[in-house]
């Protein structure tokens, strides 16, 4: 069995390593320039962030869970390979490791999500069918998340055409098949589309996975449609970060008196558009990456990866205890802790925030935003 | 028994006399002053435009009309009547004359337009009951045109609040409550609410009367709630009036399976507000007709009435012959005419196509167009 790289094992060692998440990978990478440096000087880091222990995952830790998922079909991709999903890399959180079942091309089509409730109508359930079969017979790759109810009919219906593709962005890994019932349609998907993970193998579901698994069904999608959600359902959690990512919102309207569609209604309210058919989808899904939608996206993420030198010890303290004295549990901006800590520069702030978010005290999210991670140091 | 006034006697026969529309009763009165002057004209007019002979109805005739409306309960507003509701007199087509059953005052009320299908599902009907009922609590008026379904659902849901005011624009006679079933609900509707139509005494029900009695509920209305409308339906026309009217479009979302569903999607498609409650109504709905929305409403029919000086005989024949040259059954504007007549004034071009209005060659439509009777001077 051929080793792997040993590139490849850093970069998910860093990925796996408590304290780190995507948005911080990014930043290391871009501070370090590739995951053998910043592992290395990683324990350095968490000494000055103030944190005793970091757990970073042993080479041969690493090196098994990569065999591991190889033997049951796995493939790994990492943020930077030329094959991760272009489309996946414009999050400013882009997943750094991502696990794949089937062929890795499928995660790079013209794309749309489906999404819905799982308690769905069994009218709910035949829209999202009849829309992902017809999109899938127009060359889209539907996108979902192997859910019971709206997930399941949409993978299902592009299952059933003719070179039909699909990809299920799941929470588990991919030797946990959720939920059980849906065992045989991963295999199927799979092998006809592509199953993609950022968990590693034997992680069981977990609801505040479900969130990160959203945030692949957005970023993979040009456009996500959602079919039947209630208020404060998970697809409405989709819908916003595919908003957030620049990707076009489409949402089928039911009746009034039905809950599972309220939460798409406000969507059309909110200036989703309002979708019947796959030809309400097609004539609003944007080309593709280099669609002036996504710029906004982009600029995001370039300003969230611009590599921040880090300052001097001295400063590094002051600008730590006026950050810990002003941050809470709200997401702050950046912008306005800058302004609060008018004595620094962006980079110094962003540098220590890192230092922060190694320390396992503050945590970075999307839209250039920190907050404080409650009962941290406990 | 009182007589009748004369004026309101000769501005019933005006209005009354086949080929004067309603745009070219405002037109007249907006030339020669007042009716009894248009009576006194038409003759002459029309044998300047061709026509052998003019049916305008007899002043006993008329007064006979008025005897039995009155008998039977009815009272008439014309146009230019202080107590004319204002909002329908914005109107470019508002019609000369209505025969109004019950408290005219209730036509100017705080007034919403709820109309939808006949053949309306269930559940179409019970959310065009509890809107109607939440909006008539609130001390709406519900306007809508007593046919079955939704229409008939909105007015029984405001008659069953206390206090709840409902208004039926109907396309007959008050005589010939339309469908039959539901003469119990107009005597309802005229001793709580109002019924009102254009249509003399002993009218009885024609397709063709339909489009007219729509714009009455969208003219009377700060908006118009579509509940339940299949594509090409009579809903949509009321809501292209009443968009034309510069009046709020609200539409119930529901499930595309549902064709009695797909014209109120398309109208949310195109930008009516999406409705699912009454608070949606009440949020979006204009204050009146001193509203900014209707400033457009307001500068079309201004120009529609401007006064237009006839042109002498010799240019006349020429407009007029230049005129029935290109036009055709389909409207055309009348800025597109006359660029091509560039021999001629506006004014002028305005008084020649009176005079055609006159002797039945074409008829003045809302939005400045005209279009040529087909069939004419058959």
């Amino acid at each position: 069995m051929t080793k792997a790289p040993s590139g490849l094992v850093d970069r998910i060692r860093l990925a796996r390593t408590e304290g780190v998440g995507p948005i911080g990978y990014a930043r290391l990478l871009g501070r370090f320039g590739n995951a053998a440096a910043v592992l290395e000087a990683l324990p350095g880091l968490a000494r000055t962030a103030g944190r005793a222990r970091l757990s970073i995952p042993s080479r041969a830790a690493t090196e098994d869970e990569i065999a591991a998922t190889v033997k049951r079909g796995g493939q790994f991709l990492t943020l930077g390979d030329p094959d991760y999903p272009a489309l996946l890399a414009l999050l400013p959180d882009a997943p750094p490791v991502l696990v794949v079942l089937g062929d890795i091309r499928h995660l790079s089509g013209r794309s749309v999500g489906v999404v819905g409730g799982r308690n769905a109508s069994l009218n709910g359930q035949h829209i999202a069918a009849s829309l992902s079969a017809d999109l899938a017979s127009q060359g889209v790759t539907i996108v979902s998340g192997m859910a019971r109810g709206i997930d399941g009919a949409a993978h299902e219906a592009a299952l059933g055409k003719a070179g039909g593709v699909t990809v299920a962005a799941v929470a588990t890994g991919i030797d946990r098949p959720y939920p059980p019932q849906h065992e045989d349609l991963q295999a199927r998907i799979a092998a006809q589309g592509a199953v993609v993970t950022e968990a590693p193998l034997g992680t069981e579901p977990q609801a505040r996975h479900f969130p990160r698994r959203n945030r692949i069904i957005a970023g993979l999608s040009l456009g996500v449609v959602v079919v039947e959600a209630a208020r404060q359902s998970g697809s409405l959690i989709t819908a916003r970060l595919a908003l957030e990512a620049g990707r076009e919102v489409f949402a089928v309207p039911g009746s009034p008196l039905d809950p599972r569609s309220q939460g798409s209604n406000d969507l059309i309210r909110r200036g989703a558009m309002l979708t019947e058919t796959a030809e309400d989808v097609l004539g609003a899904l944007p080309q593709g990456p280099d669609d002036f939608s996504f710029s906004q996206a982009r600029t995001i993420i370039a300003e969230t990866l611009r590599e921040e030198p880090p300052p001097p010890p001295a400063e590094a303290g002051k600008i730590r205890s006026a950050l810990l004295a002003v941050l809470g549990p709200a997401p702050t901006s950046v912008d306005d802790l800058l302004r609060h800590c008018q004595f620094t520069t962006r980079a110094a702030l962003v540098a220590t925030l890192l230092d922060l978010e190694l320390g396992g005290f503050v945590e970075s999210l999307p839209g250039n935003r920190v907050a404080l991670i409650a009962n941290q140091g406990g």
